[in-house]
């Protein structure tokens, strides 16, 4: 599902910067005959880190992953770099978690139909029932689990057991309409994606649809972004934005807004699973 | 410098909705032999009022501007209307308000020069001497009116009296960076344009690109509002995005920043200019 | 699915310019004691066309559709007009006609499944099997009517028959690769949308994305458009684009293709079901 | 005027593509202490050609752009690269082209101005007259070279000539409505920019508005592109477009189009003089 489709490892780091770091990663990749397919470098100029990402033609490199973790380590080690290296044959497993509404849901698994999206489902959970149906017609395992307003704790055990069971990579937040417990959020920190249906900072917490029509703004936005324990705070993976006008009402605005949400979301969820995104205090860096 | 540029009178009114209010102005205009260019309406369902804007043939109306109000005023007081009525032959006389950067002054004086914003400059004030030289090449007088910290008051009364003199209908604000008095937002009101650099609400106050930078949002925006009393809270004309990314430094939206401001601005003052906009609370309906 | 969900009366005229047309139009509606919640008009300065489409509110408009059209005829007649008034609360009757490609089959459906187009949908047709499974799920029924290169006349045949039997108001080529008949296009005049994945007039015809990769543009687009006799050369109703660089491979700029194709087909077809498209020789204007 | 504003030097080159290109480079650019402030890379798939941009801190190069250019060629020249090095403190030289409209100039001199486009403009060329006052109040030299229809050629020696005196660089034709001969083009080829109205390949030639309002499309555009001997058909550097209605005439079409015109031509000259763009062929790769 990359840009390259050719199975291929994707390395990704970073550390603090200085010379010589893309020396001595391509000089190591090419010793091992590693050709690279493409290849994101970024500094920051405030921080002082260096962000890398390459995309490795998979049959270039005869070392394989686990070849390349243990022979990379040393030069990582000398650089104090973070790092990771994944196979893109293998697909990741995303739970997606979904409410009522479905714009997203469907966006998703239309993209994963037909293989846009190259990953596994291992299921669905959701606080309500009415999604079922069209999420068995894709033959992925349904999970209802209701979220009683006094009483969610349980509720949010049971959720973290069926992700555990699930082996889940990453969770998608589909419009989900229920905050995370603090605990769930660091578990899978970095790995909780949602789609806020505004343009964050403006309108974050609920009914921002309506806050933007009493506030008359012209555009109306959807934010992607990781989740963390404070709600709306997280790293933002991809913004947009659509026009609306005076005649539009707040029905009209969801309306509208409802494309740009899985719009968004669609792009954050492809810019994460493609190992593109990395996080650097309450910032991203996507090597779109 | 409408989508018609024959010479045109604006008619635009607002009114408690109720059946009829188009038949009666569309009948009044037609029995006076108006040819309508362009009609716009709008009923805000939330509170009921009615918003309506019709650009008439000058040549059509042998009454006159003078003739119209005579004779339309009492089927206004009929329909209780708050309503005017503009001749566009009649250039409104706008005042520029700037500080040191000359972006949104420059395009604007542009869209003067070659007579795609057919107003008259009476002058431009500023609050530094920067942009002297450049004004005096289009022969507009410019006034040097300082403003310092400790003491505003005396300069805003030199301004209000520059204003005045002007005879301004309008007062653009190109980047001024100086927060206008309450009386003077009071005097003008519905009539002082400003460019705000953030998509607001987002932003809002000094140093937007810092605090977007700081966010880590992927879109920076602007903000052409009417200015109130309360910093940029006053109601939205328009507004617009530009993409942004983790490798843009603050310098970096600053200067992408500039492109969104000057075309926003742009945009807000020919709607103004053209009774496009009208106001509702604290909301615009612009019949773009 | 109007701005104004409310049911009403969609009234859609057009007839040459003259002093008079609105007044008489809302003067009539009025009468009736008809209320409108939305009102558009366009005076097309080169052929001295006008149009106009008016939403009433049905609940204030005894006379109903019926005694509409009979009273109105005289005051239509009397400005030559062309037009049509509709019921919001009467659902067209639309007929989906897909190949292999699903993305925008799965975005009308799932727009029809949450009601945000309110339609009837009878059929799907298709010259493959492929999606069979996926209608089928909606409970519409699917029909298979293969194309074979070299005898296409009676599954064009078949076609009509299938669209005459189905009481189709409006068929939307949702990715059909097969070029209608002459007669089809011409008893639909007016009736059949289709998507075509280029900005036209660029790229009209086959394989457009290798031919927008090939010429090296950075912008690739999607366009909506009524089915004539000549090929990609119909009334636009609505178009959109994409950015893309050097990085795009063909497949990549299908991919991203995709979304824009959807986006713009949903919006054509949600304009012309909503009465807010009226052609005009090889052009439209669209009251969105 | 790069995104990093300390002076450096740009690096940019292609060849075949194969493995250990970005080893080599990096590790000779470490090898002589520099510090890579941004990196791009691209591998083109279809012709196996690699792309690569670096751009190096000049305080930590102690060598020199001269010495650089020495110590690389036998590595360059074991790759069969093309490439070259440019340092940032040296403005480069840029000629303008325009006629009797001044949106580009004025936008393009702006930006000079605030020194957001840090080079030197030796002079400004047109055949007519009009835009000799504002080219002097920048103290910038101004040459009208008449181009009369029946007699072509002396005018575009005088220009060969002027060009040469200037030591150009680079030629920005900012709305300049003439064709130049193949001989101009091909002595500046790849350093001579148009900005064409119009989203190329449609609408390519004279009177792009007419022929877009003809045909009735959504949206409008312009391309930036380098000129090549046959007219419109150089390879595209930037593109944009600008939504229009059937509201909008051709003069309101041209209206909005200078808005996209002077953006997409600032955009691409940007790119240009920052040594992003790369011509293969007849396409661009732009490392924006």
């Amino acid at each position: 599902m990359d840009r390259d489709s050719r199975r291929s490892y994707i390395l990704s780091l970073q550390c603090p910067d200085r010379v010589g770091i893309v020396a001595a990663v391509s000089q190591f990749v090419a010793s091992q005959g590693g050709w690279i397919l493409e290849s994101s470098h970024h500094s920051d100029v405030e921080s002082g880190q260096f962000f890398m990402r390459d995309q490795i033609l998979a049959s270039s490199l005869p070392i394989g992953v686990e070849g390349f973790r243990e022979k990379f380590e040393p030069l990582a080690k000398s650089f104090s770099m973070t790092w990771r290296i994944s196979d893109t044959s293998i697909p990741k497993r995303v739970v997606l978690l979904v409410s009522k509404q479905d714009h997203c849901l469907s966006d998703l698994l239309h993209r994963w139909r037909n293989r846009e999206m190259d990953v596994e489902i291992p299921c669905v959970i959701s606080n309500h029932e009415d999604l079922r149906e069209f999420v068995a017609f894709h033959k992925i395992p349904f999970h209802h689990v209701p979220v009683p307003e006094q009483d969610r704790e349980p509720a949010f055990r049971r959720m973290a057991a069926l992700l555990a069971e699930a082996r889940a990579d990453c969770v998608v937040l589909a419009r989900y309409m229920q905050v995370l417990p603090e605990g769930l959020t660091r578990e899978y920190a970095g790995r909780i994606l949602n789609i806020h249906h505004s343009f964050l900072p403006s309108f974050s917490g609920a009914r921002p649809y309506h806050a933007a029509f009493e506030r008359g703004v012209k555009l109306i936005g959807a934010t992607c972004h990781y989740v963390t324990a404070e709600l709306d705070a997280g790293p933002i993976i991809d913004q947009d934005v659509m026009r609306v006008d005076h005649g539009d009402t707040v029905a009209e605005m969801m309306r509208l807004g409802r494309d740009v949400e899985k719009m968004v979301l669609a792009r954050g969820v492809r810019y994460h699973l493609q190992d593109r995104v990395m996080i650097h205090g309450n910032k991203t860096v996507v090597f779109s």
